[in-house]
């Protein structure tokens, strides 16, 4: 089905006040400043050093003007190219771009129960984002093929998106090598001019939370930024673990950690595509464990995306994250309020929009149709409300008398087609047809779904000679790789 | 427990420019002056009448100075009593109360599935909304008791309410009859100069859309209106059937409707305590169902709080409603996008909070238990974010080295016990510990805490005599109603 465009007419929530979103910009300038933020990479300080910022062994101050000075580069937009350019995504304004779950080591099949995930499994989810309007992006590791080698494991994700789906997709940060062969595969792809001028690959950076940036995530800032790929700089804290117990707080800290990895990006080739990314949860202080769709983390959310306004800067959060372990009510609950909230805080790129349970750690199939039947209707809802003359009809009022109905007015007849959402997995069906079909829940209909889905299958065209290109590529290096 | 106050310091959300707002005012106005509205009791039509309106056979007509006149008569806020004066509730202003579900015929119970309610499950359900913290308001027919006879069931309802809780309720609607018996024994319980003076009732009136108050809505609201009790006058269009199939246009008809309601209210009694209310949804345009939760819905929700503060009124509208036919992911994504959008919007009272499903004709034990613990979560979600010296503490992030965590900082043990809501039904137990505990869903879990709650319910302390003179009223009641 056609990939449709979420062109978000919504005025964006605003939860803070100016001042409020200028003191939490103000404090995180003091962290930057004064405490400074860890990166552990000599060549990654250098940089930072020639560009003008202080370092003491391996923690590096900014100064506000020089944060203002490279962050400033970064552009408010850009396009992400895909296979199918009809499929090329606009990064930022008013548009939200809908990726499916990323990382989770393990699976959760309505047949088999918990398992690993294998590169079959990822093949799956890739199919499923491939058909689904809803969903603009390929996303990256859908789900750990735990059954490829770790070495070369980057390569069968990135084929696997390129055959089976003709939508944008992510990089791999998985090391150096895994940064640069996404790179290598883009290029063969796109050509290496083209994707200079519109990035190919977005990719997702993490520092460690507090306060630091390891060395295989500044490798693959270095690699990307030096390409001109776009990256997803993301501080994910857990208050009360990773960052301070208040929000307030733990939004200071994230801000200076995201700046600071912006900026060096930025000191690496400027204007290179960058997004203002957060992941700000909280913990159950009994278990210890994080808590997806916590009230505090849709303030942080709300808050966040303030922040990445203030510096113009593109924002991503939210998703249909859960902490539930299963796709049940909780799964719901918690995916619902995150989705919702991205949408009307103006967020620009929703990774993990469909499929994700269990912190993160497990993706699941039915959850990934069921969460893709709310991005649907994040599409409706994000039309807004029109009122203009034709909506109004004021004259289709006058043309039903008292207690009559509108089921066959010119009104309804003219405007039932797009009129409302047209749910796919939803049941609104009478009760006692509900009943003859095995009165099923949501869980076992999204199975269903499921099935039908990748029966139904069919891959988008692929040139064979990009193909071959691609392919005697990933062989090449997996050769190499195996044998190192 | 302790009922919690819902202070909501969240800015509202406007969906609409002004313009568009006055423009729904507008067509609205064109309504009442040009098509009326049709109220189905002669005795409403001479009171209007004598006010100001024309008549036309059952058909009368407002003008826009008129209907301004008598609607900047009610209240932009008032108090509901309660039988426990530290549980009366504000409605208006900054407060959202939250009130069980209201109506349905049918219970869905874990054991023994979809059946008639009794009177036995409606004083469950008052039992279940007095012990939650986060359910500020009795409300009214939990569930129907369809083992009592139709003529006496008002006085069952009234009686549960007053005896298994001392919380606000709602008065009955069923007939004058009923009205009048609601108001007689709110004058037993508080005296009748008290509730005069704040009302002790709060009564829902639907208008038969299209643009018709029968005879029966007309009755509750003269006795009410009389007796100065609360009216919570809410228009429930299903747009493309009981309304034209925009939203826009919905919006118009839905706020003529309120408002002429309304303005005979203060006809009636001027000053008397009301609530403009909106449960405009959409519907399946396959099988012809209401679906709740819809995108559209949202943006009528929206819509139409920006409409309520127009007018200075307090608004009512969203809840936990749901189209789906159990407590399932559907049920709770549908939930959630209301109960979240009703917050939001600053809604004012939100029927149907918790327990509801099937398009409002089921009643769930288990549903109501899961929507309270997001009704937990509105409560911390409505207190903001703090962004103050004490919680951006920038010396707290300067006290963890890079990499270092948080969990043992004087900040963290200053702050932990307030900082995030505690859930009480949803599950963060790492993975060992809920497979120990049965690997069980949500609505398991929602089973075994209804189970738990009943068992140690302890009913509120109520004065003998105030019971007795009571119980009396409802036995002599019940001889009189039953021999006529």
């Amino acid at each position: 089905m056609k990939m449709k465009t979420l062109k978000c007419h919504l005025p964006t929530y605003r939860l803070l006040c100016d001042g409020d979103v200028e003191r939490l910009h103000r404090a995180s300038m003091r962290i930057l400043s004064e405490l400074g933020i860890a990166f552990e990479d000599e060549e990654a300080r250098a940089i930072l050093r020639s560009h003008g910022a202080k370092i003491d062994r391996h923690l590096v101050y900014f100064d506000a003007g020089l944060v203002q000075k490279y962050v400033s580069q970064a552009p408010s937009q850009f396009t992400q190219l895909a296979r199918n350019p009809s499929n090329n995504v606009v990064i930022g304004a008013d548009r939200m771009v809908l990726a499916p779950v990323h990382g989770p080591p393990f699976l959760l099949d309505h047949d088999t129960g918990r398992r690993r995930g294998t590169l079959d499994d990822l093949e799956k989810f890739v199919k499923l984002a491939y058909l689904s309007p809803y969903v603009h992006h390929s996303g990256g590791i859908l789900v750990e093929p735990d059954d490829q080698p770790v070495e070369t494991r980057h390569l069968d994700v990135l084929l696997a998106h390129i055959r089976y789906s003709d939508k944008a997709f992510m990089g791999s940060v998985a090391s150096a090598q895994a940064a640069a062969d996404s790179v290598a595969m883009a290029e063969i792809l796109f050509g290496p001019d083209a994707i200079r001028n519109n990035p190919a690959l977005l990719s997702l950076i993490n520092p460690t939370s507090p306060r630091c940036y390891d060395k295989d995530m500044l490798a693959s800032i270095k690699v990307y930024a030096r390409a001109r790929q776009g990256l997803v700089i993301t501080p994910a804290i857990l208050a009360g673990i990773t960052g301070p117990v208040t929000v307030a707080s733990s939004l200071v800290q994230q801000n200076a950690e995201a700046l600071a990895g912006i900026a060096l990006a930025q000191m690496i080739e400027p204007g290179t595509p960058v997004v203002y990314g957060s992941a700000l949860t909280t913990v159950d202080l009994q278990s210890g464990t994080p808590v997806f769709g916590s009230p505090e983390s849709l303030l942080a959310l709300f808050a966040s995306a303030q922040l990445a306004r203030r510096y113009d800067l593109p924002f991503r959060a939210g998703g249909a994250l859960a902490s539930s372990k299963l796709p049940d009510a909780q799964a719901a609950y918690e995916s619902a309020m995150l989705l919702l909230s991205s949408a009307i805080a103006g967020t620009n790129f929703v990774l993990h929009a469909a499929g994700c349970l269990d912190n993160g750690l497990v993706s699941s199939y039915e959850k990934f149709v069921l969460d893709s039947e709310i991005l649907g209707m994040l599409h409706k809802l994000a039309d807004g409300l029109d009122v203009s003359d034709e909506t109004l009809a004021p004259e289709t009022i006058g043309r039903v008398p008292p207690g009559g109905h509108h089921l066959a007015t010119e009104h309804t007849l003219s405007h039932f087609r797009d009129a409302f959402y047209r749910a796919e997995l939803f049941d609104y069906s009478p009760r006692e047809i509900w009943k003859q079909t095995g009165a099923k829940n949501a869980r076992s209909r999204a199975s269903r779904q499921v099935r039908r889905l990748l029966a139904n299958y069919v891959a988008p065209h692929f040139d064979p000679v990009a193909e071959k290109r691609l392919t005697d590529y990933v062989q090449s290096r997996k050769a190499e790789l195996l044998s190192s």
